[in-house]
């Protein structure tokens, strides 16, 4: 606290850095690639939680726990599978320490050597299937509408606070159904749910669509996305809803019994959203002093400072807040009336600043006499002086706005940085220039594609859902097109 | 479905795991000693933290994330902490697979190998007073109180479902305080709030203990626990609180500046309950028909089955009921209308007893007629015909008392459970003829505690807190005695 926060245009990638860290929201532990969620970020990541978690019972979902460790055989089952993660497998072959013969300390016990090895789950797809063949005998069973909160472990080189982490927090949810097109529809519906998530609760828009071959999940058939715009103009993934077609149920022999008795392969979903959110929702409204967050999301939306010298003029104000706390925390809004006498007022205005604190009060002498608070919004950092008896309806006002108008300004941000362009020299300047997604017409294959994002490090995000039809040609190859897709530089 | 559990009297063991498996609470997969925890199981599960969280925030704790790894030196820095849980360590090795150059599939990568092996946390003091180095340095930075919801892995040889898994989820409260007596007194406190819980959701009485130092955490001053008695007369420890003295801030270096700017060593506790809730539950209350859960607790607290003949029957039944399913919900009550025509209303019957739903409501083409409901409690079984009118009232009525005549159905049970006993012969007989918790003097050393153990399986449950100070004679071996412990055969 107190030391100022490098400038975004400074350098982007270090205020993000000393945003997650001076915010509490986030640090680096004693293992490597492996982040603690301090407390103030664990309670967004609660509130995110939360509103997802109701979204997903609403939708029928229902809420389960399978193991963390899944043996290496289950992983080897689907080919595309093992081969999209076995290169960040955490691997346990061990289960007992002993101390060393020699006295040197305590190692690994060499008898104690798996029989065969536990891989940490990088995703549950595998060691779900393998429960599901128990549980799904006939149509009758299905659909199966599953999703589970946990911990995951990919193991990354390269690692940052949120963004890509050793182990991460998610949700991952994972149905079974009888026809393809049901499956189909569950991962659209999911795509959307997510969509309707960012863009509602964490005031992030966002773009629905499908991913190429090369970007899909691994086992997928189908991977849908929603990708978000940050400040920088680089894009973010923010959730994925994968229709896995029967790759799952005939790698670990899923059958049910149709209505006509007949057996058939099951269909299957798989779809997620991470701590990674935690990111995404950092950079897409936080500013040079620090957080801004969405109201719905803040777990302090009102802070309440008082200016004063001495108990006395502490007492006065505190008889004056007690009421108004009782009456807001009555209405479901969450206050914290911040009287500690260990800090100044002018370094707790900075500390809500840089947390984000959406509404913050202060009342002082002047105030005291005259009956009112100044209110000070965290979005814009415009203040004004409220009577008393109208700061209530303030607050309420303050922060339904402070949603929309922050949605409003990532929503205008991301409308003016996706740019159409049908050469490939223009691609590369409005990458270099501008930033943002690039909407270009593309042949279509793999090949161009890789080269593409060797060239330029831009990869397509994603062919977007309601992008219409239209007749064109590779801004590479030439070749015909009939539908643009977006490519970015992405998080 | 369908198939008689096997009655309690005739095997208590078998009844238990036919139960948790019957009633849809858990499994176990693939994986050796790892459980699934199925939709209906985690849903009590969740209604459980949700109640323990609410516990926790209302007396000052933050829920925060710590790494799912800790490195083996961190473990190895507190000496009895590492001799307690070396034996049981799932250790990650490697960080890679790949395919073998033979062909023969998928390989852990040997070039993969990890510098330092990483522990999966069989409990977190070690990573949690790494970090709480970096984030403590003045007494204002104290108490730190802080808890995690986590998964946490102990290999164990001999499984059971809930009770003793290799991978649980549990709860950990990490607190940090200036002084041993604040200290001590969140220890107690949170025995205690265990204990509320434990009394208050469960339906399950305790008795609060400190356990002896055979039986003591590894690490730990003092262990205070709660200790439940099951139905076969066997005790299982429901929950521990542990005072920590500054073992673990003298293992991580954590000091605080305290008000005269003096260093000292910060003073610690922990305490944790995990899923094995969930085998105390089951165990406490259920009976040869399925599960008997609390209303507080239970995912179902109502379910309504029709009973007609073709749909215009069913039709004419609805149509009373949806206003009713209505009215319930509106006031919090969760109920279940289950029209399924894929079952007989017999087959739904012995499912919802089997799962423990407290209240059940029958409607059928007399009850239509009459404007009657059957309503059946699960706890006893008895059935009435209810008029529709003064049917939410009884439904009310029946959650509230259900809760209450399953607690003091086992506090009964408890009472007549603690006998006091004056010589080893009596100990002998009434552990082995009646069971659950004997009262009886012992003189205060772990000699005498282990051989106890050895000679009759039944180890000290807890030196109660509330028990009287009376002079009295060890019964074993006739040394002077100030207070009489606990002793039960245990889970
Ligand atoms: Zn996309
Ligand atoms: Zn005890």
């Amino acid at each position: 606290m107190g030391k100022k926060l490098t400038k975004r245009k400074d350098d982007y990638s270090k205020w993000y850095n000393e945003l997650v860290v001076g915010a509490d929201l986030a640090e680096n532990s004693g293992v490597r690639g492996c982040m603690v969620i301090k407390p103030y970020g664990f309670a967004i990541w609660e509130k995110m939680q939360a509103a997802l978690d109701k979204m997903f019972k609403d939708t029928g979902h229902e809420n389960a726990y399978f193991p963390l460790f899944i043996p290496k055989s289950y992983l080897s089952k689907e080919a595309s599978h093992v081969e999209g993660f076995a290169k960040e497998c955490a691997v346990v072959t061990h289960y007992r320490l002993k101390n060393a013969d020699d006295g040197s300390g305590i190692i690994v016990d060499p008898d104690a050597k798996l029989e065969e090895e536990l891989i940490v789950r990088p995703t549950s797809e595998t060691i779900i299937w393998d429960t599901y063949r128990r549980w799904i005998q006939s149509y009758r069973d299905l659909p199966l509408l599953i999703n589970q909160w946990a911990n995951v472990v990919r193991w990354e080189m390269r690692t940052r606070l949120f963004l890509r982490t050793a182990e991460f927090l998610w949700q991952e949810g994972h149905t079974a159904h009888a026809t393809k097109e049901e499956a189909i529809e569950e991962a659209e519906q999911m795509m959307n749910v997510y969509a309707e998530f960012a863009e509602k609760h964490m005031a992030m828009p966002v773009i629905r669509g499908l991913k190429t071959e090369t970007e899909r999940f691994a086992g997928a058939v189908e991977t849908y996305c929603i990708e978000a715009l940050m400040q920088d103009g680089k894009a973010l993934q923010a959730g994925t809803s994968h229709f896995l077609g029967q790759n799952f149920a005939k790698a670990f022999d899923v059958k049910f019994a149709n209505k006509e008795g007949k057996q058939e392969y099951v269909w299957a979903t798989s779809w997620g959203v991470s701590t990674r959110l935690m990111g995404a929702l950092i950079m897409s409204h936080s500013d040079d002093n620090g957080l801004v967050l969405p109201p719905k999301l803040a777990p302090i939306q009102v802070v309440i400072v008082p200016i004063y010298k001495g108990l006395e003029q502490l007492d006065a104000i505190s008889e004056k807040v007690g009421p108004l706390v009782k009456e807001l925390r009555a209405k479901g809004i969450s206050v914290k009336y911040d009287d500690r006498d260990t800090q100044k007022p002018g370094f707790k205005f900075n500390e809500y600043e840089l947390k984000g604190v959406p509404v913050r009060l202060a009342i002082g002498q002047r105030d005291l006499a005259n009956g009112t608070y100044e209110v000070a919004r965290r979005d814009t950092l415009q203040k004004e002086i409220v009577p008393m008896d109208k700061v209530v309806e303030k607050i309420e006002f303050l922060l339904e706005d402070i949603q929309k108008n922050i949605y409003q300004k990532a929503l205008d941000f991301k409308a003016s940085h996706i740019t159409e362009v049908n050469s490939y020299d223009e691609f590369k300047t409005v990458l270099e220039e501008k930033g943002g997604f690039i909407s270009a017409h593309w042949d279509g294959t793999p090949e161009t594609e890789n080269r593409i994002k060797e060239e330029t490090k831009a990869t397509i995000r994603c062919i977007p859902i309601d992008g219409k039809n239209e007749a064109g040609t590779c801004m590479v190859t030439g070749k015909t097109s009939n539908k643009r897709v977006l490519f970015a530089k992405a998080y």
